[in-house]
């Protein structure tokens, strides 16, 4: 990508309305652009950033041997009231519209009532067990607040993947792999180290749920560490009870910010009682079936990334989400020819700064952009057949041979 | 992929509300699933056709120099007013909803207003222009009647293109340039000999509009075709005006039903006037941005398809958006255990049936599904080092070497 192919441009200043340093930097870099409060387009790097987010996250969940659907936006009021959640003083974040045709419909806040529905169209038997299935899929909830830019917003994607299991051990099992994935995931998008596995209310459905949480000032979330055994509770559930029965003490906890990334929970037979979704066991027996809800919002991890990972200068990404490795930038009428030809080997890696622009706001520009590498052509470089290369984050700055480089493009 | 990990399974028949055969076909294959009249889900075999469909478009789009993005659902009333389509009477197929924060929001039914708003924000001198940008979206249409599967749904995903340009003679440059790419795009699909550029009404905003209709007795529309020209027309500007403008006469038009895969529109100034959208021209003149849209409704077309190409057995899909492209089946114990062999070297390509079934009833699936091969390993085939490879859409059986069938899966 050529900066005179991409219509966006920086800019040097974000709306007074933006307080979160994620969205001042997404919107004067050209990632995003906001339609209105909690609603936001993602502008074309914005896009690529997402993208790869979302194929880490399918890489994952197809490793987890779990298969891709799409669900509809549009929701029928009568399967949300089989489970009581269609009542606006049940969930509160619901948008409803009605049909010129006659008759009300929702827009899917999330998914649990359809999957359990669809699902009764292919479970019959234990043979059928277990399933697998998710999606990524836009959501709409009415908040009230809207804030944190792309953190919480009022329409945003969500990767939502349901198990349907014979019973609780077929669950507990899949369950764990799931966190397990969740894990790797938060390593591969590079917060993996700030991400706890946290213990939080289950809700209606089971003891527990299991959030993870990202540390993070911008966070909505209160969260307590105990340092020695890593073990982290959601503020909601820190009781006296609570912390016998996992053995830690108060006194060990420390207490942070931390934005949810994910969660996973036990939903147990709450959708299938509502909606009479069963299956015929070994013995030809009507059993009720398991099953289990796991989000990931990829559009507010984008948010956190850009929050956390971000500095005084501008974004940071980490590689395999960055939307370009590489921020290229010539100098002189040989450094510029030397970059557009090294631009052409490999436009899907590289972002070539081809403005007639002074250097400094090319700098400043790949600072503010955030891939992962700025690299440098200049007269005095190409006469030593060699670029420079600095790491966004680290600030480091090496000299690679062109041969080197060029070998990085393939 | 394998039959036993997927948990669609076909069915014989089809609800009885379905009357067009693409929706009984996709429906019986597992292709999709109906949440509502006009809401449809797509389950792992129709999602991997639909983004197949989407990915022939995306390179086409690319390779126009169109830049990709995605634009909100959610649609502010202030922007819609300003080009005076926010009254249900003007656009009558709003969806509209109420933020709990107080305000009302509409769905976006198509998006040239937002479009036309964020160019605000990059576009300021000639030098920005011509801009090219593009979605793939949910679209959501309040129809009366929804009808034809996914042919014509309230909710469904398009692409939508829209050109910011100079002055006329630079968008019809580019106008010219997308009515070609769109041919590609349908020959690519499979229907380009039965889709014709048809002249129709330009709306409010020029004299003619393009469509891409295809010949479809499903469709809903009415066109005339001049067999030695090739021209067409929607019979909405059949008049004799029209005829004879275009050198045509009536006695050598034939009339055909057909289905709107595609449409092309010269917007003009109406987007820009209505929300200011200007630039500074060579001598420093402000001047109106001249804007197109382009639209493809992926999903529609995946319908059209499915109505066109499919038979009396099932659906029919050109190789380039068939999910799978082999249906293999085994039979007995060595064809079985080699055919499980063949579906992990490839299993992108190979749709294994690994079902203990009849061969007649995987046979019959084979058909229903569609894929455009169907490859058998028999016993008696592999004593030959054979495999029979029967063409889904002629019925013409070869027989190959396994040698010759393996390299195909490379």
């Amino acid at each position: 990508m050529k900066t005179s192919q991409l219509f966006t441009k920086t800019s040097k200043t974000a709306p007074a309305d933006e307080t979160s340093r994620s969205a001042e930097l997404l919107l004067r870099a050209g990632y995003i652009y906001k339609e209105m409060a909690g609603v936001y387009d993602f502008l074309p790097l914005g896009m690529r950033t997402l993208q790869n987010i979302i194929q880490v996250i399918r890489e994952e969940m197809n490793a987890l041997g779990a298969q891709e659907l799409t669900m509809s936006t549009l929701q029928s009021k009568a399967v949300w009231e089989a489970s009581d959640r269609w009542s606006d003083e049940v969930m509160d974040v619901w948008f409803k519209t009605k049909l010129n045709a006659g008759g009300e419909v929702g827009l899917a806040p999330t998914h649990e009532e359809p999957f359990t529905r669809l699902m009764k169209s292919y479970i019959s038997s234990y043979k059928d067990l277990p399933i697998y299935v998710y999606q990524f899929q836009n959501k709409f909830r009415n908040e009230l607040r809207a804030k944190s830019g792309i953190m919480r917003t009022r329409e945003f994607i969500m990767k939502d993947l349901y198990s349907f299991c014979i019973d609780r051990k077929q669950h507990e099992k899949f369950y764990e792999e799931v966190a397990k994935s969740y894990a790797r995931i938060f390593d591969r998008l590079g917060i993996g180290d700030k991400t706890y596995r946290t213990f939080a209310s289950g809700g209606s459905f089971c003891k527990f749920s299991d959030e993870f949480q990202t540390l993070c000032e911008a966070g909505e979330d209160i969260i307590y560490i105990d340092k020695e055994s890593g073990i982290a509770l959601n503020e909601e559930v820190l009781t006296d009870e609570n912390l016998e029965n996992l053995g830690i003490k108060r006194e060990n906890l420390t207490e942070h910010k931390a934005a949810e990334v994910g969660n996973i929970f036990t939903l147990g037979y709450k959708y299938a009682d509502a909606l009479d979704l069963n299956f015929n066991d070994e013995s030809g027996k009507r059993q009720k079936v398991f099953m289990g809800s796991y989000g990931i919002g990829p559009s507010r991890v984008m948010g956190v990334i850009a929050e956390m990972l971000s500095d005084d200068k501008g974004l940071v990404w980490p590689e395999e989400i960055a939307p370009y490795k590489y921020y290229l930038v010539g100098l002189g009428e040989e450094g510029n020819k030397k970059a557009a030809e090294l631009h052409d080997k490999a436009p899907e890696l590289v972002f070539f700064d081809d403005r007639d622009a002074r250097a400094g706001e090319k700098f400043a520009d790949a600072e503010l952009m955030g891939m992962p590498y700025r690299v440098v052509i200049s007269d005095k470089t190409l006469a030593n057949n060699q670029v420079e290369v600095m790491n966004r984050k680290t600030g480091e700055t090496k000299l690679l041979t062109l041969d080197e480089f060029e070998h990085k493009l393939v």
